[in-house]
């Protein structure tokens, strides 16, 4: 390594110092910088250093706990660590949403055998009684097919078994075909009679790992617990019940919500140094769900943040405009830190764009891009290459940087390789093992070159 | 998944009565047919399911092992279920080079403390004696290195330690920069006088796992044991060298070279029903290392080839050339296989092209493809797309292909994901649970369509 560190040294210091005698960068010279983030980002392997840090020291972080607490001062006191300026919380209030020490299901079969399932509660839900909620099953595949059962469904645990369409070259879209029985499987149950909504795991991959996730009800009709069940178990349960046996289902959830508390976006900058007050935003979101580790979702595009602010810093580089680091709080359960971050008044700065990672740590492959930035990405399309990324596509952002977009700001989203994200998601295997360190650091290169071309070139 | 497989099988008696009435299908519908393939090949899963069987029922499968023999077996018997035509045996004399159950090092320190570091012999290693080698260590990171330092060398270990450059976006250009102190260490550190030869593990990764790979002799001088170290063990090593300690390495290793046993090259074939003397090659190498499971190395190849031909054949495709999947024997450790598919004499037939997957089972990126093919097969591009494949670059092939390639055929070489390969590589590590079974699913996809897009289009 050392041969090849001097040689990268000399070639840093060779453009640096050609940066630092005040010449502008120019569009030609683009090239040559991603490859000098590329080798800085992959040598230094600090983006797996700092996620490391996180899940080790931080681990989970749902909003309202204790490790979103201790994330909160994690990334503040990281950022001060690297020298960034301006590093401060902004406040938020967050749900409080406490899983409990109770989350067991039993298929209760007709000779006494207790046979169980794997769940876990969707975030949000309630209790069930001490007891649990025992009952009869019903199958269902759509709203449709449940509405279409009328009184069948009455009393009974509504199963939702409509998996993610594996045969989809896209995984998001798997999961959006899928995930509105998360968000309102509970809602229609109640209103279908029934006492509680099992949902068969967002995720291709069989297996025997439940995938939480956020859910809601309605004020309009009463609430029923609701919990994912692992996709073997789902199997396992829909298979007995084609089989017509006469089985019943004992579902355990000790969940409970209570009053808001107080959590914080936290902020750091690179200043611009022509236009300090043209910001551009680079940021993922610091909450996890509260199984696993968080290290893909979204621990990673923390670290693509940080990172990509870290890594210019560390080549001398200084940007035209401002370029800000935003950890935001309470994407997975209310979306408070992206609310809060759009909604609050900042005299005399303009956001020009803002760039989310929130897809995984995964080998980069694309940004999306929305209108109308998208044509100005697409010229910088041969200066991504150096990075790993082979596209510029139409439509992109993420749910963090959502409000800001709605405010008219144009909204970038890292596309990462994306088959195993869904293995992992919102689930015990979000964890750092499942991270490969030269494809995270990539991630961190692709968002550092993004952030310099917006600050040099404007959007 | 019920609704979506009547919308796909739908969607799949449309196309296929359309080719079957025939139409020749035209450049306009190979969208829909890449899109599927890919419905095919992720939604079947069968891609995961033949690697699954080769790992388990086979393992790994060193030429001239008994694993060798039970994988051409399990070649042939695979191919013959999935009704491919013509399945048979080339036979293929191959090496039998046995590692054996001793392979050891102990740093011995003066205080009488022996400290264990991981090692495997190199493939074609000679034993030590059965007391081991124990001697000095001089640590290199070049073979000018080595021979600048005169009489020091002699008598001791030589130590290679030059890593993989970690900050090349490209891993395999890392692996080219340092594998040559694998390949010709042993004979570098002979002609210096050195008793045995220690060469860093290739990867990146720092880890405790020794990765092997193949290493060869010269007849002008003598031949010394040589073992790869894993990295912390090199890391370790290099360090007590740098603080001047008065250590000594012990190397102990039983492997034994044999004469020369019959393996085979195993083949089947899509026959074209227009142009069937035309063949198109799709393959992988069929052995292993002999340690972990092969399963990135090269499992996944072999399985993208075989599962190449069963999409095609499942959709009720008949290609217009042959198609003729090849697992080819020992590309490890002599290309006896590759070599002899390329010299046997096949009056009446001609190559067209030859398409070979040898660097892992992650998610299609690219192919590489040699000239003057390359304007063609560029000319794809969009249809490639549909399976994930962004880049169409120059250059490429395989191992096994490269004989082939110089008697003048096309080589096109599947380009996945490359960051975790040499994770993998050659050790204990290359294991099926390292395979996404969506990444492999859609390498099978990539090389479907590009087998018949020649087959439909010619070269």
């Amino acid at each position: 390594m050392h041969f090849s560190r001097f040689l990268l040294l000399l070639t840093a210091f060779l453009v640096i110092s050609s940066l630092a005698f005040g010449q502008t960068p120019i569009p030609s010279n683009y090239d040559s910088l991603a490859q000098l983030i590329v080798r800085e980002a992959l040598g230094s392997n600090h983006s797996y250093t700092l996620l490391n840090d996180l899940v080790t020291n931080v681990g989970h972080r749902l909003s309202g706990s204790p490790g979103d607490a201790k994330a909160v001062a994690w990334a503040k006191i990281t950022m001060e660590r690297l020298g960034f300026a301006n590093v401060r919380l902004e406040p938020v209030m967050v749900p409080k949403w406490v899983r409990g020490n109770v989350e067991e299901a039993f298929i209760l079969h007709p000779d006494g055998k207790r046979e169980n399932v794997k769940i876990a509660a969707l975030g949000g839900s309630i209790s069930t009684p001490k007891e649990g909620v025992t009952a009869g099953v019903v199958e269902v595949k759509s709203f449709e097919e449940l509405r279409s059962l009328g009184a069948a469904t009455k009393g009974k645990i509504v199963f939702f078994n409509r998996p993610m369409d594996r045969m989809l070259m896209h995984t998001f879209a798997g999961y959006g075909g899928a995930v509105n029985q998360r968000g309102r499987g509970a809602v229609e149950a109640a209103y279908a009679g029934g006492v509680a909504a099992l949902i068969r795991s967002m995720t291709t991959r069989l297996d025997d790992v439940p995938h939480t996730g956020g859910m809601g009800y309605a004020d309009s009709v009463n609430k029923v617990p609701a919990a994912a069940v692992s996709t073997v178990g789902a199997e396992r349960l829909s298979a007995l019940l084609k089989e017509g046996k006469n089985i019943l289902l004992q579902i355990k959830l000790s969940a409970q919500s209570h009053p808001d508390v107080e959590s914080a976006n936290v902020l750091g900058e690179l200043r611009g140094t022509e236009k300090p007050e043209e910001v551009i935003v680079i940021g993922g979101h610091l909450d996890s769900w509260d199984k696993g580790q968080g290290a893909h979702d979204d621990g990673a595009g923390c670290v693509h943040a940080i990172e990509a602010l870290r890594i210019l810093k560390h080549l001398g580089l200084q940007p035209k405009r401002t370029i800000r680091a935003v950890m935001f709080a309470n994407e997975e359960n209310g979306l408070r830190g992206g609310t809060a971050y759009a909604a609050q008044e900042r005299p005399g700065e303009k956001h020009i764009a803002a760039i989310e990672s929130d897809a995984g740590g995964f080998a980069p492959r694309a940004f999306g891009v929305s209108e109308p930035a998208y044509g100005k990405v697409l010229s910088w399309a041969p200066f991504f290459r150096n990075v790993g990324i082979d596209r510029i596509q139409r439509g992109g952002g993420g749910a963090d940087i959502g409000p800001l977009m709605r405010k008219g700001v144009p909204g970038i989203g890292l596309v990462p390789e994306g088959h195993r994200y869904f293995d992992y998601h919102h689930s015990e295997s979000d964890t750092i093992d499942k991270v490969n360190e030269r494809e995270l650091a990539l991630g961190s290169a692709a968002m550092a070159l993004m952030a310099w071309l917006i600050a040099q070139e404007g959007l």
